[in-house]
């Protein structure tokens, strides 16, 4: 259900969008909002940075942690102006946040597809390389965590 | 089937996850290698930058991609210690690497799980704020491609 600011900071995520018009991105633009206060505004810039991880929700995520001083962004809401995908779905889990907003539907990269295959048709994966002290370092950091 | 040079990299990776554990972080390093090339290398910083998006995959992407000066990685391996998350898992696909090397499953949160639940079981989703706007700016930007 729509609540009462959702319409002016998803207003601010579309000014954010047009900013990425302009530049001839994806226009997609994202607001991170907490306790009513906007904490972290931006917008896609994959192709000005030559970076596929710098989407509006990646930028704004990692502005609002910095804001924040916090990897969580706690009783934090995010306004997309699209779907995000799975790699910004992935982020927003990490950061634990509890709300996200968003204004179209993405029905071709939207996470809420889900696709079996999640990564790109044309990787190939090798497994089980280094397996034993790979999996053994993490053992050892976190068995040092729980003493 | 692992290859020749696979566990030459993914002992670079572990020199990797060393320098995170080093910094209490969970000990996670990721190379990428282009044309047997060595072009980035990184740890996890999500502590140590207070960002849940610096896991050692996006920040060697984004090294690697900027290295390229470009958004893909084209004829790249990325070697990661661990097998990425559902979020890592989406900025390799953008960028569309042709292979990724891991060490170690990571059963709780590696990709290759895909739970249903893809968000944070915390999160909320409201959809549908000023679609139509949201909409538009995207097809107004990709019929603009189209002529």
């Amino acid at each position: 259900m729509i609540q009462g600011d959702d319409i002016h900071f998803m207003k601010m995520a579309l000014a954010e969008a047009e900013k990425a018009a302009a530049r001839d991105e994806v226009p997609v633009g994202a607001v991170v909002v907490s306790n009513g206060t906007v904490i972290a505004r931006a917008h896609n810039l994959t192709e000005t940075l030559g970076d596929p991880t710098a989407h509006a929700e990646m930028q704004a995520i990692t502005a609002a942690t910095s804001y924040l001083g916090g990897k969580y962004l706690i009783d934090c809401t995010i306004y997309v102006t699209v779907e995000p995908c799975v790699m910004c779905a992935g982020a927003l889990a990490w950061s634990q946040i509890p709300v996200l907003v968003y204004g179209a539907s993405d029905p071709k990269k939207g996470y809420s597809l889900i696709e079996q295959q999640l990564l790109h048709p044309k990787t190939k994966v090798r497994k089980g390389v280094l397996e034993t002290e790979c999996s053994s370092i993490m053992k050892k950091f976190f068995s040092k965590k729980r003493h």
